[in-house]
């Protein structure tokens, strides 16, 4: 028991706590988005040239949040196609979140079978080649097919985040479709609650087993937290898709202090690329990702504060 | 029209027709089943020596086929756990089977949304960083999601293969659940037909839409062939699960020829590690390597002959 690593919703719920907002920083490097500043050579995505650019770039914002946030969430489509390099600026940049004290959340969105589920989990290994503190996965292959993840949420103290309802106008076409009456994503969400349970934290009570639910289905989320009260969210796409603060923490609960707390709210455009940070000017640059900032930090702060 | 590229069913299918037989060699390289021949350094995913060792038994491996086959389907999380090293052996892999006449079908099933999905359709990108020939995808999300793979597609003559009813024993949890009566997979796979139908090819008839069937599942791939007339199957698992030559072949058709076709059967670990591979000496190891492929073109030729 002395040797159990710390638990991966303990160490998340307490950092947000501290911090006193929920913001999670997506870092998805859109390569026409990457500003005049940053950008080198041809920026083709098999050009090597470009993968230093979006180091240089993520590198840059991510030394601007500091330690001013829990968690960073790249997603790993924007490294997979700059070929290995992209991989080797993703392994850069997880060294650099956690010399920050940052967790890293790797949306990532796997699934597979068997021993190919295994190799996946690998990334949760804190002895693996890449060592990130959650994953998100898909659940379409089945209950099985998850398994290996939460071995290692219990084992070595990682979070797994399940896509239950997605942010995407088009989730519709599969995950609303009814069974016995209910949703497809009601379903996905009520089988795991036996293992959002079993994988409760000592400390905060919240689980290592999150859900993914989109910001513009405010109703379904509530729907997705009463089948899992434990569960943490992951909100993602806030304030790129439509979604306001208050939509993205609608399934988060009162707590006695009177902050509303379960999950995380991520934003990844509006932060990365916000107005005015089109410049080949590094303080006009700086000056514009920090407004994004604070201005994330404060609307997110107060839909979650107490008042 | 004279600058389209070719169709991949009609590239894929017009190899099969020639080689005598539908075998996707499997790329699933497991670490602690390399044979001692290729073994280097203490084989941990983190390990540069690994890498290395992945590379040069998986080009062993393929150098035996030669132009014996029309596609091979390495796995990408085999290649992921490796970092960023994986990556790069995956990249060299990747142009050793384009050097030898050979398609690439990457086992990736991605899935996500919007711009994300788009990222990950680069590796269907002819001038990207991997260039693929096709790739596998995950429904879940929705339609939406998997239009740019389809563009991909139509643009530049690559494949995509949806999961549909995968091989795994859980793979019921939600693909057989019932909307108005019908199983989920089967919602999923006539969602697709139109798709599919869009996406045929000239000189064959199949279509550059494929689905992934498992072959532990011959009766629900029968009812997939029903839905999706001209879809390729992308059969998995052959020879390991459970599912024999005859099985893994039951949704193909009947053609003119008086053969059958319409896919692929992808074997890895009977292909891979078969008896006799675990040896120290070259010679014994390729006789083991090319007993295992003959037996395997020649069960699969036999299952699909007229005779």
């Amino acid at each position: 028991m002395s040797d159990a690593p710390p638990h991966f919703a303990d160490r998340l719920i307490q950092r947000v706590r501290t911090l006193g907002h929920p913001l999670c920083l997506g870092l998805d490097p859109h390569l026409p988005a990457i500003p005049a500043l940053f950008r080198r050579g041809s920026m083709l995505p098999g050009d090597p040239q470009t993968a230093e650019a979006a180091h240089s770039f993520l590198s840059a914002v991510l030394a601007r949040y500091g330690d001013r946030i829990a968690v960073v969430k790249p997603q790993s489509a924007f490294f997979e196609q700059l070929g290995w390099r992209g991989l080797q600026v993703l392994e850069r940049i997880v060294a650099q979140a956690h010399a920050q004290g940052t967790q890293v959340l790797l949306d990532a969105k796997r699934g597979d079978i068997d021993s190919t589920a295994a190799a996946y989990a690998e990334y949760l290994n804190p002895d693996g080649a890449l060592r990130v503190d959650a994953l998100t996965v898909n659940p379409y292959l089945g209950r099985d097919t998850l398994a290996p993840y939460f071995k290692r949420a219990e084992s070595d103290g990682r979070g797994v985040f399940v896509l239950v309802k997605t942010s995407n106008r088009g989730s519709g076409d599969y995950q609303d479709r009814l069974i016995d009456g209910q949703p497809l994503f009601e379903v996905v969400a009520a089988s795991l609650n036996e293992t959002a349970q079993s994988l409760q934290g000592p400390q905060t009570g919240w689980s290592a087993l999150g859900v993914v639910v989109g910001a513009t289905y405010p109703e379904q989320s509530e729907r997705v937290r009463a089948l899992l009260p434990n569960a943490l969210f992951l909100v993602p796409a806030y304030g790129a898709q439509g979604g306001g603060a208050k939509d993205a923490v609608r399934a988060f609960v009162r707590t006695t202090s009177g902050r509303r707390e379960g999950g995380i709210v991520s934003s990844s455009r509006g932060l990365l690329f916000p107005d005015g940070s089109q410049t080949d000017d590094v303080r006009t640059w700086e000056r514009a990702i920090d407004a994004a900032r604070d201005r994330a930090i404060e609307e997110l702060g107060s839909a979650t504060s107490g008042t």
